[in-house]
């Protein structure tokens, strides 16, 4: 009987192993599952960026978030975040097309590298576009989802 | 005696369990640990900067890392990186003062955010001084010392 109790615990202890090893997206189909969740988040991203709304920008980073636009300081947690955004839509930004280069990462964590196609449109002027290269750190929230965490870019060169 | 037998494959897969979950740096001291590593690196990276010693700074990279200078296009690979260290060096970059913000992680990935206090003298000019912010996106090699693996910048606004 004893031993019996034993043999259970550990096939529960060799389950929690495996989910423990497991929970770690170092593996492709992991990686590639996390993959499918930026690039859905991107989504939305530029979503929000088309319907100008700031809030919902925002709403896709994590509550202490950092982003280190060119020529800026660093802009610390999501109320910040969504000034800034603010300002960046007012300025003229019309729509960002982001495409996933590389992804890979563990844990809660995973880095995106990027391009990024902005429209941009100021009041009575032309529309314009520009490319930027970037990389973000996205971060699995206690909720499952995956939030941006660190976000930052720099121009590519003019053709 | 079986009963034995199974209790210590038990606390085998206890100890294995504790290892695999506190192998992962979500925790503070781990990070703490990684940070120490990534301040470390830094500071080799600050001397091959002075020595002008590209061949120095590539090894601090991946073999498949991505570098992603402003207004360049993607450097990818640790040769690439090289060839582009080795320009830049020529181009007068003098010392690169690195200084971390925050570091956190998971398993064999960390980023840092930082700045970076770059001098610069072209030949037969004055020496300048330029301030950058970072994202590195840091991997643990299988040798178990950490490398740059993602490295992008942008300048800070001028004071």
């Amino acid at each position: 009987m004893r031993s019996r109790i034993c043999l259970a615990v550990c096939f529960c202890l060799l389950v929690s192993l495996f989910v423990s090893l497991n929970g770690a997206p170092e593996k492709s189909e992991d990686i590639a599952q996390v993959r499918a969740a930026i690039e859905a988040g991107n989504i939305k991203f530029g979503e929000a960026v088309r319907k100008g709304d700031a809030a919902a920008i925002a709403a896709l980073y994590s509550e202490d978030a950092t982003v280190l636009p060119p020529d800026s300081a660093m802009i610390k947690g999501r109320e910040a975040i969504q000034a800034s955004w603010n300002g960046s839509l007012q300025m003229g930004i019309k729509d960002a097309v982001l495409t996933t280069v590389e992804v890979s990462g563990a844990g809660d964590y995973a880095y995106e590298i990027g391009k990024v196609l902005l429209t941009i449109q100021p009041a009575g002027q032309a529309a314009l576009q520009q490319t930027a290269k970037y990389v973000v750190v996205w971060k699995k929230a206690a909720s499952g989802s995956w939030q941006l965490h660190v976000d930052i870019w720099n121009s590519l060169p003019a053709k």
